[in-house]
Parts: structure tokens; sequence; C-alpha cells
């Protein structure tokens, strides 16, 4: 049987604070083993870009990257979070080293196609876009992968990356070499029957049970994009796949996802 | 005899013309064997501090690094440039990966004592601030190290760092792994007797000669504390110090300081 991985996604909600933060990676720094951490980015860029001037747009609710707003968002990904996350990872022992796709070519991703919408320098995953190699040979050195949402063409094009799909493109491929567990953190202690009530957690949900839930609308529908991605993810490989609190990784509390 | 290992030093001046920035890259990537490359902010910073209401603070010509500098300089040097480069090499068959010194812990510096002036959040390096056993494995990989002038305490602090002192303390600590050149970059063809002459390179200087050039006030008061740091780099082990212009790596004009 191969070592465990566990792969962590934390989102805005904890990286806008910077006291939730450093509290997610003191807990996350007490999770022994091997482990990868990506982010997603936050509300700075958008402040930014707004003290610049230069409007946020959105379409769908997703942001429309143009040339200016991609510079800071990696500026922001990449540069701020990313370097600020390793440095207080290494002030509490975990060897953490910061990556974005660029880097020893680590996630290569294609613009994606124009059809109905244009969104610019935004960047979409397919199987071989994870270099799991180099990731294998990080984590065997002893280090601890950080991952922001920025990826690139191969092109020299920089390429703004759905934070969530980078997550569970690198545990599908890191699948092959770990018994990989895919933890995604974020401000509820998992998925809840009652939104509103912190203690309606469901502890287990297999796919018969998650197609129960859906049916019935017990499950928010904002949830459902990220538990239709997780039981894929299940489905190509993935031991595991944990919705938490981030500041509660080291609860018993949480939803495991499970493929029966 | 140890292979030889070529660090390159770009600075500000190319870093703010994209289109001179991408003919150094391409010329980088005709550079056979292991190479490391260290690189410096640029104006882009200060641009943006000052787009922001942010006036950047001088103080015999440093820059005073308060908090908000801090974040601009690391969303620029670890952000934007350090990944606009990383993705340029990518296209141009260089496995680069980009590195802030907290990342991997690779390069460790001390908040600068306040004595007379308050730099603020400026590190220093000392003989041990190199991680070089690191550096070793990544090249080994086969991958370029692409180093930004951002360090880290240990503590968590991230730390603006002078991009010469990283080049030439790398260039050290790998020097007991490998033949070092370290590689200083700019727009003249090299060490110039007549500063507005390109051809009056001199081609090569020894200790001896340094000590007279500069006796005979020969050398530009500007490039001295560059050659002095760069005397000392060979000094400590170092095979060659080459000064060159960055858009003319591979061309034979050049200057080489040696130890004799």
């Amino acid at each position: 049987m191969s070592e465990v991985l566990k792969i962590f996604k934390i989102g805005g909600g904890i990286i806008d604070d910077l006291a939730q933060l450093s509290e997610f990676l003191t807990e996350l720094a007490r999770v022994p083993g091997p482990k990868v951490l990506v982010h997603g980015g936050g509300k700075g860029a958008s402040q930014m870009l707004q003290d610049l001037g230069i409007e946020p747009r959105m379409v769908q609710g997703r942001r429309i990257t143009d040339a200016a707003t991609l510079d800071i968002v990696t500026m922001f990904y990449a540069g701020k979070t990313n370097k600020q996350v390793v440095a207080l990872l290494q002030q509490r022992g975990v060897n953490a080293l910061g990556l974005s796709g660029a880097d020893g070519n680590v996630i290569r991703a294609a613009k994606r196609p124009v059809k109905d919408i244009d969104y610019g320098f935004v960047g979409d995953l397919d199987a071989r876009s994870v270099n799991a190699a180099l990731l294998v040979q990080l984590l065997g050195a002893g280090l601890t992968p950080v991952l922001c949402a920025i990826t690139h063409d191969g092109q020299g094009q920089l390429l703004n990356t759905n934070a969530d799909t980078i997550a569970s493109s690198v545990a599908v491929a890191l699948a092959h070499s770990y018994e990989v567990e895919l933890h995604f953190c974020f401000e509820k202690n998992g998925v809840l029957t009652d939104v509103n009530d912190d203690s309606s957690v469901i502890p287990r949900i297999t796919p018969g049970l998650y197609q129960e839930l859906k049916a019935s609308g017990a499950i928010a529908a904002g949830m459902v994009p990220k538990l239709d991605n997780a039981f894929a993810a299940l489905e190509a490989g993935v031991e595991k796949v944990v919705i938490e609190n981030a500041l509660r990784i080291n609860d018993p509390v949480k939803t495991v996802l499970c493929r029966s």
C-alpha cells in the first residue's frame, strides 16, 4: 500500500484574514506526512484593481482576465499570498516551496477557447496538465509544494486558473504515486443538511447518498459543482475527498466523500 | 575537476524593457550546462507605489522598505517579474523554477539592524544564508533556479534584499559543488576605460590591475562597489567573475575578473 498524501485547498475567505490564515497554517504544520497546499486568491487583487482604477469585469460570477488584471492577480497570487504562506510555513517548521504552474512546468494549461464569452487569460486543465514527476521529486526531498492559481501555456503566457480545479487535477495526477486525500477547506464544518446549523454535518457521503441529497434539494446549490468535481476526482483514483473547516482540520468533525 | 555552473545576474534596466528581457532570455537559453538566474527589481514597483499614492522613501540611494513597500516589491519581484521570466524561459525550452528566499528556505537573511538609519524590512546575508544543498538538488534534476531579491528570516518575515549580494552569496555557496562563473549582466559591454566608449572594454582584470585602475581613477565610481564585491567572491572560491552586456552574453567581448 502506498503512502498517504494529503492535498489541502484553501480559498479567498481565509486568505483575506491574516489571523485565520496563520491559524490554519499552524494546524497544517501539525498534519504529519507529505502534503501539498493549493490556494486561491482573495479580495486583495480586486481591491488593488479598484485602487488603480481598473474595474474588475465579472461575467456569470467569473472574472474576465484581461492583461492588466492578469498582471495584478499574478502579483497577488504568485507574489504576495504565495510568499506570505511559504514564509509562515517555514516559521512553523514546514519546508514549503511555492510554485506557479510555470515553475518547473508543474502545471501547463490551455487558454480557454473563446465561444460566447472571451474569458481572457484563463487556463483550463486536462489529464496531461500536471507534472506529477516533479511534485513526487519535491515531496521525496521533504518539501511541501504550495501551489497558487496561476498556470502557463508553455508558450510564455501566464494564465489565471481555478484553484479547485488545480487541487483536483493535482490529486488525480498524484493518485498513481500516493494514496491521495483531497481536503477542501472552507468556513463551514463540512457539507451541512442545514446551511445555518454548523452541527448538521453529514459525516460520510457515498455516490448513492449524494444522488439522493441532490434530488431532494438537501444540498445548497453552491456546493453542487464542488461536490460533482469531488466525486469525479474519486472516480479518477483519489482515495478520499474531505470537506472541512479550515480552522479545524485536525478535529474529527468533517464530511468525507468516498467511492462506496 | 567539477562541472562549470554559470550564475547570471540581471538588473532593473533590462527587466523594465520586455523586448530586451526576451532577447536576454533567448541568449540565456543558448548557454549550455547548468545555470542559475538572479534578478533584481525594476521601476515597476516604484511606479505602482506612486500610482497607489505611496511615496517611495530613499535614503542614500537605498529604498526604505516599510510594510506597504515590502508588499508591493514582493508582488513585483516574486510575482510579476519572477513568473514572467520563468514562463518566458519555459517557452525557450529551459526548465526554470522561480524562487524567493523563503521557498525551500533557500536564502535565509537577517533583518538589517537599526543604527543611524532604519532601512525597514531589508535583509542582510551571511556565510550561512544560502541553502546550497537545495540548489544542487534542483540543478541535478535539470532545473534552472530563478531567484528574485526577496528573502525571509525564518520567523515568517519576508525581507527585501540586494540582488547583487544574493548572486555573490549563491556563487560562493555553490563553489564547493561546482566550478562557478558569476556573470553580472548590464547595459555596457564590460568594464570600460572610457564610460562613453563601449569599445574600451578591459578584457581581463587581475587584483593587481584592479588596484592600479582604482588608484588612477580609471574606473567609474559607480562600478567600484560592484567590483569590490566581485573580487571578494573570487577570494571566497568563485572561479571567474564576468561583467558583460546582457544582450551579448554569447559574444566574446566582456570583462573577466580573475584571481591572478
